[in-house]
């Protein structure tokens, strides 16, 4: 059976987002005010052939660390289904 | 107040999603098969100082396809909350 899967990437805290703070410091500029901790993120979506969730969710997080982040600066949160 | 937005950003139907192809090519060779339609995407998270929910979805709204998406290709998912 086909699994859903969403792998979201996102930079450890502490780690700097340089297209975050960029955006950041554009916004007011443009005439929006307001927004403060921006933070960036990658997702990956796909459908994962398993036979039953947990090996789906366990194949998929395998994926996410060795290939879809970088653990050393990103942490992944990898869930059954869609955003 | 300020409310928690996420601001998903992924390619419309139809469009080329490279790098998603590149991975997916590589996938079986780096011993993970079974995955299939792969897309990826992007994720703004931030806070958004507002006097109601309404008007931070609005905002949010108009900030994600004005300045954090390309409508011509992308489409912008807005909510209230973290992923």
């Amino acid at each position: 059976m086909n699994y859903p899967i969403l792998v979201h990437v996102t930079l450890r805290a502490g780690i700097a987002d340089p297209e975050a703070a960029t955006i950041e410091r554009a916004l007011p500029a443009l005439g929006f005010s307001g927004v403060s901790h921006l933070r960036t993120g990658k997702t990956f979506r796909f459908e994962l052939a398993a036979s039953d969730e947990a090996s789906a969710l366990e194949r998929a997080t395998a994926m996410a660390e060795r290939l879809l982040s970088n653990p050393v600066i990103e942490s992944a949160d990898v869930r059954l289904g869609t955003l």
